[in-house]
């Protein structure tokens, strides 16, 4: 471990008798905070392995240092994040950038960390050195049923990867599309790429999901194959129940209302999970609650709701990911505080007076179904995270202390300056 | 009849030389020309009821002259339409806008103008005189099963309205949604909304369709219940083999691919039609081809290999109608404008040539599949949709006509300066 | 007055020490709170006269009840919600919706409900009966001299009727502009809108200011002749000193980033101010803060920062005033959930630790930047709104009075069930 | 030279007696041709250094053979499109990806070539080998006044090596901006941004101009600091005669009307000139014309329009580049397309009856301006640019030549399958 425990202790002392009281205040005003904190302690965030180092955009990528140099260097970063913020822990590995070369090692050091393997990606957007067959226009929709053999292989071959490892579904995102009108046969497109997703969906093993990741646009900026929500529910409803659709926050037209769209996933059955980041453009991949946190909260307000209403455990029954790009931030950084804003917005969620809501909405008193969401947005609910956290061992404030413990430079230290994790 | 013929022949014999000229040269080079000609012959637009008179914003409506008072006006007008281009033999009621109270009479009167009934539209987005209970907060989706079964019965006294006059189709637009996150809990508003839908369903005559038309946003702008297509086909799916999907081209979030969203319900086989009109920011409702006519013809690329590969009869099994409001123009010279622009980029996407787009799209020559769809649409096929126009009596220039022969005023003298037609 | 202070008296000692507790705990963690409560107590947002109806989009109007039938009922809802919050002084005329026909008599009703006259409106996007010349294409950019002639007459007669009251500023929001490619020329149409201006700008007093409000589309679809900030500015420099920029937050393309306009403009010194509402997708017209509240946060912190950095007063140089549309909400209702959003998002741009932030902008600490800001605005401060509203004797919940008291039906007792306000 | 000119001419012969049919039937109805083939024979359009190359996205890049490897090389390219399409006479270089090490042996082999240079690029968006500072947190708008005299001076060297090569101005286009809310000080990034042009402003020779170009977003994903036309137009006015604004058609929000933008800057006499491209989401980058060449021929209806009211050389006074990514297209190829889109629409401009829409305008007749705009664009005018170009000794159909002719296979037998040229 990078950090000693004691070290955390030590910073939590410092820190406890101010948290205590304001969380005696939220504990004197609400009588369900007992409750939100043992579902915020459940609660746990997937990091995936390609966040860990600096992000870049077409136009440059400015690494920051001490970035992890391996798969192994990537699980301690997550595992130190997971030792601060005791939400991180789980890890969603890309293949080929995180090629698990000894699955058992691997595992073991999951477990000294105390990761677990959340969903395996696959990756047939790029064109690895030494690849046969190239996905310049496209991969499971190509033309050539050659390129469609290579990327469900390439499938089959995370597949395999992730049940070495723990994993229990897959996420297919998929850059197939076209860049100009002509280019391509939208059925012929879709035709051929259900057909290659019943092939990986026949690999999976039987307690296996495929969660089916749609985009509007980027980087093909015409057309894109799984374009939108009725898009990947078409294909994940032809696939069968193992296949499911899942939301990344930042691909989608402006202006779209993704709360209704995950309402409406959930009520279908099929909304596997998401990946969470903030946008303010298009795919932008910004700190989750950077730019919309109202937008997260009302979100998770439609996940609590709709979780309920089927029964479902809000910490096992979805993927929960966040997936962003950290040009301007240290990565870590940016990663502690998209937990954050995640478990902050859950917890407002929770807090939704639903039975007053409900009347409220059976009456049409539209003032009050206002008044109801903002009351519980409003609230500062930082101290019930940060109770959590504390409950099993994780630092009040977990930023704070990666920066007063100066962190990055011990990583940088024994890392180097100029690394560069893989990854966009 | 308000023109008499032999002014039309008159005015066409003036032209015929010119035009003659034009196509033999188009003859000359294209061999397909008779084909689409006769192809644009069979071709027929519906012309709404309520797109007779001036429409208007919420700032503000300015009228114009002799419009159209009665139900008998609109049919007078949109005869007059057709009379000269020949391609809108059809009109589509809006109840209660336009009750047809004498449907004996009515359909006499269209006969007499060469038209038939499209499909029949319902209002539940506007609260009636001496109407029991309001739609202000939905109608299909409202939480109080009164005024759903209210909006319910609407819709089959509107089904049966369109019985009496010979329709086939009744389209379902609804404006329901909510203007406030929480206002509406979204699974409820779709389950009560398939639920009267399935009401309405049960309904429809043996020969009957039922279009569900969706919108993006507006007039509620936080969700709307039919937003997208996703959700329209979801509904569509549920309902049955009579419901289908109806693409307004003004109803999508900014950027959005419509052809590709034509090409997939093509697919699924439950494309509706379509309400024609252009657009630059929202439902701008401006005339066809006036914003954007390379994506007007883009989705009849789509819709005659869509429906070619289903062996479909494209002036039959499909609904085409103008959906458009006339803010500044004459309402029948901006349909005489929309009914050409639709005529062109059909006739365009009639010259596509498909076998060498085939191929290239298999080569994923993607420089050439431009190329291909290019040389169709910078093709200048007026001629082409002149030509059909005069082989059934229209007149070649129909625009021009209407101006030289004062209609306008015609209508003026009769109708009044100040009438205002029902409607938006 | 309709409400008694002694209801008022009353509603707050029964809240007062839950208030007091909650307040207690602000001011032991935050030192500056007395500074806040100062400088909300001295902020007021004008309400415009046309917002205390329901309002409308082109597809309908579900009106309320009790709506006031005359600017004297106006007058008295706006007195009544700066009885309860204490921070609606003002009143902003639209002509010709509100003309003050007896000026001194409305004057004295001001002053009886502590009223201030804003900045009055003009209106050249409708045709009033009885109007010689139509606005159909325009009003100060009409090509024809005469149209131009009465518009800018209209204006000089509005800015009369604010001298009779005691208004400062007229605000020229002008609907022209386009429906389609070609109908304008845009310089043209841009030289005839300034010389129109310049006519406008001659007739201001001395100490008044005229306000250029700008708007990307709607009721035009194609341009808009004061389409962005830019060209606001434009004219504005062209007029002179007098001229301003103001700033309608639904009047923007998808994505702007308002708050850096709010910044340029205030650099330029040329920020008129503000017509508050929040939207989704376009001039939505919803309730303050209800879509985005962090997006309104951002915006009070430029306009903290910058007004600091010119030493400007923050309530009396610039013009705040609320301009929603309330399609389904009770009008008083949303108006007080949008002055509460203001005065909240006001407090937590107050709070935000300018000194660290200006030291965490110079070194590029991206993370930290953020986490100062969200730091305030993750911070409850309802109790310190409350309390400015408390010190100045309004109600410490002023929606849950307005609806203990029925204070809607006491309206409609007076007025009736059917009134429809003058407005869209 | 890479192609015979005997080859050319062969090409021509077995195209002309069919090619001289069409262009007769133009010449027949239209007698204005002769002095339309005139205007476009003086038209070229700039290639830029970066654009011979394939593009990529963040995601990946997928390269084409024969790709140039040196400067030379990309002139080599250029060259050979000049012979094909006569339209292509200018290169514009961006340092550092194409210094000219030896500028006299550069311009010799330019003049061989018939091409000049146009504006040169600087680029400080990207971080260069050695570089002893870092533009991650910006360039001309750092807080390190070290990092924009880096950046100042790497402007100047620019400006410098243009003038050895014949260049008359410098395109400065920063990506400058920021990711998050709160990074930034808005007002002291114009503030230094400012500065800091001021101070190549001041490096300027006496005859050069400087282009500052905007854009709305990305790299940066919350704000640019030259964000919009509006701001350019602020930085060109207070630095003075010399500095212009340049309009990337990528480079802005959804929906937004460039067409007006261009005429105001044109009014202002600030519009420096255009970068060409197509998109539909945000800066795609796509062949010019291929997604809405409607709005291109509008826009060069302003230009035509605005520059004749200026008595400005249209080919001339203005400077018209290509900026396009050609990921999925052979880059020579994806050139030709977007040079003959060009073409097409400015000669379309060039036909619309200028005359009569001027007198449509004054009568506020809509119909008639849009009658008259399309009746220009429906017209089919491949043949006035086909003999524009064979009348300056091109190809009628330069596409089918280079490919008939083989000609990438000539360059990648030259320069070989794996060769990946300097840019994005």
């Amino acid at each position: 471990m990078l950090l000693e425990g004691s070290i955390i202790e030590k910073h939590n002392e410092q820190r406890l008798r101010r948290h205590n009281l304001k969380l005696a205040s939220l504990q004197d005003e609400f009588p369900e905070t007992e409750q939100i904190i043992r579902q915020i302690e459940a609660f746990q965030v997937a990091i995936p392995s390609w966040a860990l180092g600096t992000g870049g955009t077409r136009f440059g990528r400015f690494s920051g240092g001490g970035e992890p140099r391996s798969l192994e260097e990537k699980m301690e970063d997550v595992g130190l994040l997971h030792q601060l913020n005791r939400a991180s822990g789980a890890i969603s590995l890309h293949i080929p950038w995180d090629v698990p070369q000894d699955p058992a090692a691997i595992r073991k050091l999951a477990k000294e960390y105390g990761l677990t393997f959340d969903a395996v990606n696959s990756n047939t957007f790029q064109d690895q050195p030494h690849q046969a067959l190239s996905y310049k226009f496209g991969s499971l929709q190509h033309v050539d049923k050659a390129v469609r053999k290579q990327a469900i292989d390439h499938n089959i071959a995370v597949i395999k990867h992730g049940v070495e490892l723990g994993s229990k579904a897959i996420t297919v995102w998929l850059s197939d599309g076209s860049c100009f009108p002509g280019q391509l046969n939208f059925r012929g497109a879709f035709e051929r790429t259900l057909e290659s997703l019943q092939e990986i969906y026949q690999a999976l093993p039987a307690d296996w999901k495929v969660f089916i990741e749609y985009k509007a646009f980027e980087p093909n900026f015409y057309s894109m194959t799984v374009g939108d929500w009725g898009q990947s529910l078409l294909y994940a409803s032809k696939l069968g129940p193992k296949a499911y659709t899942l939301v990344d926050l930042g691909h989608h037209l402006p202006n779209a209302n993704i709360e209704q769209i995950v309402a409406l996933l959930l009520m279908e059955g099929k909304l596997a999970g998401f990946h969470f980041n903030d946008s303010k453009y298009g795919d932008d991949d910004l700190t989750v609650g950077s730019i919309n946190p109202y937008q997260l909260f009302l979100i998770f307000n439609e996940l609590v709701e709709g979780m309920n209403a089927r029964n479902m455990n809000h910490a096992k029954d979805l993927g929960w990911m966040i997936d962003a790009s950290h040009n301007v931030k240290d990565p870590l950084e940016d990663l502690m505080q998209s937990v954050e804003a995640i478990l902050i917005a859950y917890a407002q969620a929770l807090l939704i007076d639903t039975a007053a809501l409900k009347q409220a909405q059976a009456a049409n008193d539209v003032v009050r179904c206002q008044e109801l969401l903002q009351a519980a947005y409003r609230t500062d609910l930082r101290p019930l995270v940060a109770e959590a956290r504390f409950r099993k061992g994780g630092a009040l404030e977990p930023l704070e202390l990666f920066r007063s413990e100066a962190l990055r430079n011990t990583l940088i230290k024994k890392r180097g300056e100029k690394t560069v994790a893989t990854g966009l």
